[in-house]
């Protein structure tokens, strides 16, 4: 048997120009009618698939038994070494699969991308899945650290501290690790990192000379672009040390250290007067119950004629973070609906602009993150181990199924204050070439 | 004397690439000094100004006393012919000032529109209005028909079925009574309909073939576009009967009627599968209780491959409608916050894909109307009287200050079924000319 997490990376095909999702891992021979449904196991995986709305995914069991729902292809096979392991994922299914796949005990043979879409597609059938949603929600209840000042340290060093060497392996030239704008299918990743920060300035419709607050700079990409081809000053934030260090670096190279400053120091210390403010992919830290005050300080720190834009992963509707990701990926995320979202504005007098999803773009993103992460994959292992490879392959994977199914969205949110006519009157300026 | 409303139409100024609010009537002798602040009358109005946030407004009253808050000068004086109006107007400044200008016993000295405007940037003062907001929130506790099926029917007879004859003479060629979209400063009033309409078809993706609903259609404007621009089947929806049957008078006309259905029905009885759902400004008189039971409904007709767009006044935190505006305008109107309007997405798994916010277009839209309306001033005195003219000409006036300093917006919200990727990349497709 060869695993997907076995093959080498020449067995990912991408078609360009095919819609979001279209990078697939060869199947080898996922397609073994199954047997035995009778047995013990048989029930209880049948009964595990029902719960997950019935998707077209095989167990392959250690004694040889194959059980799947229905009589549609799978998409993939999960090979089960035992019954301690079909144990503990049942138990669990939800935190566990992402468990015993990373330690390799459950491999999975075909394409796990297509793998999670349909687990993402099944439990989004109406009436699926309630038992398991009534578990996630209490042990959501007993989760970690809040986004208090010093909860947010630690969940964020949690994720973005593990090395800027590592996310340089496949995060591209840019070093941007929020969702990229193709304006065309044959948009490369590094041009769409560039095209997202250029969308950016002219949604805040930036003009030379004024100042600029950028909110959770991540490796400072963002703030660094507005700085060079916008002409702006900008005072940037981020509790990341790693991600500072980097920053600064990389704005001394650039000849940009005047223009642009690196506060290491979380958002809520911003001070000053602003004619921008800028916020991409801080937003899914903050915390719900954080908005309001959020919006409070956007409102003092924003000129009267100021523009604002928030860039975040979102939802359709409000649920709890996937626990898997929750606990090995992002502790303390939390992607907002757009309804939570008005949260920020709509107290501190704020009038929203502008809403734009770009939920396929992150989708296309994640393509290639995970193409270029699978292309340094011995790195990675040399770095870290075997177990890293497949949790953060599985992440990945993941990620990119919840954008493609629709699980996730990324909102684009532009806004003024209230009384301001210092808004742009069309979207016209934004498509000019 | 010469007050704004015994004014001939040529004292309109319009420069038509100023920002919108350029519309001006000319002032006459608005700047004399305030006299007799000490009064019991002085002292009264000081304090109505006061709760106002001290506009620059004066007042002239019968005995040659001049009042104004601070020294600032006024953009309009308001004559008061007499005690007992001055007790009226005091007693509820919001409902009296529009019923006593109405009946000509208030008369505006002046710039109508400026007046309006500075009241509303008064009440937007922080810390405010708030003894006039707890009355405001009683009476509006004790309003009239909701939108029941019933209600709704009142409601919208009220304002729509007024006379087809008395709203062709201001809103153009198109009788499109929404707000039009401006793509340059010299776009005409005929011409930013037709460009709504057509923002509004490129949102949705329309294809030649498909079947529209259209939800609230008016005087089936947008219908008719999209059948004969788009090559789309529409079914429309209105409760008015007066423009349902111009409606069809027009698609007979035009030699649309075997692709444009009028119905003379509520919304809550549309059926059918339908590739898109339009609705543009019907929201406003749907209530916020009934908006999931909307959601539902647009996912029960909308195929899961479609596109929907509600088209609304809104605001950016709710608040209930301007009580003389309900009262004699838009009874049960009830413009939204974008919180507000989640409600109608979140609950049915739909993904809001696109949010523009048109405010400034409909000061633009405004303007028009309230220009041509004077212009038709004379016929309308005949088809109604002189109160009547006030009355509208302070809706207008009203409306368009609303709109010129943020105390109303214009949402325009793109959704598709949450599953769906049948949904733009890109918003370049509403740019190409």
């Amino acid at each position: 048997m060869q695993t997907s997490e076995q093959r080498p990376m020449t067995t990912f095909r991408v078609a360009r120009d095919a819609p979001p999702g279209s990078v697939r891992q060869e199947s080898s021979s996922a397609t073994a009618p199954a047997a035995g449904p009778h047995s013990f196991e048989g029930r209880l995986l049948r009964a595990l698939l029902h719960a997950f709305g019935d998707p077209p995914v095989q167990f392959a069991l250690w004694n040889g038994e194959r059980v799947q729902a229905g009589s549609e292809d799978p998409v993939a096979t999960l090979h089960v070494p035992d019954r301690a392991t079909l144990i503990q994922l049942c138990r669990d299914p939800d935190v566990q699969f992402g468990e015993l796949y990373s330690v390799g005990k459950i491999q999975v043979e075909g394409d796990l991308g297509r793998l999670i879409e349909v687990l993402y597609q099944g439990a989004a059938r109406p009436g699926r899945n309630s038992i398991w949603a009534l578990r996630r929600l209490g042990q959501w209840l007993h989760r970690r650290p809040s986004n208090t000042l010093h909860g947010s340290r630690e969940n964020i060093h949690h994720h973005y501290d593990i090395g800027n060497e590592f996310y340089s392996l496949w995060l591209g030239s840019t070093m941007a690790y929020t969702c990229a704008y193709f304006p065309t299918p044959e948009t490369t990743l590094d041009e769409a990192q560039l095209a997202k920060f250029e969308h950016v300035c002219r949604k805040v419709q930036l003009r030379p000379g004024q100042h600029v607050v950028d909110a959770g700079c991540g490796w400072g990409g963002l703030a660094l672009y507005m700085a060079r081809h916008h002409g702006v000053k900008v005072t940037a934030f981020n509790i990341s040390r790693e991600q500072i260090a980097y920053a600064r670096e990389r704005a001394k190279a650039d000849g940009l250290d005047r223009h642009v400053e690196f506060v290491e120091d979380d958002y809520r210390n911003i001070r000053g007067s602003y004619d921008a403010f800028v916020s991409v992919g801080m937003l899914e830290h903050v915390g719900v119950e954080n908005y309001p005050a959020l919006g409070e300080l956007i409102r003092r720190c924003l000129k009267p004629t100021g523009l604002g834009l928030i860039h975040t992963i979102g939802r359709n509707r409000w649920k709890p973070m996937h626990r898997w990701i929750d606990r090995r990926i992002f502790p303390g995320a939390n992607p907002p609906s757009l309804k939570q979202m008005m949260d920020i504005f709509e107290e501190s007098g704020f009038s929203v602009l502008d809403v734009e999803n770009l939920r396929l773009h992150y989708a296309k993103t994640l393509d290639w993150w995970w193409r270029l992460y699978e292309q340094s994959r011995d790195q990675v292992a040399r770095m870290f181990d075997e177990n890293f490879v497949r949790m953060w392959r599985l992440y990945l994977a993941g990620s990119r199924a919840a954008f493609v199914t629709g699980e996730m969205q990324l909102f684009q949110v532009v806004f003024a204050p209230g009384t301001s006519n210092n808004v742009p009157m069309t979207r016209q300026h934004l498509y000019r070439s």
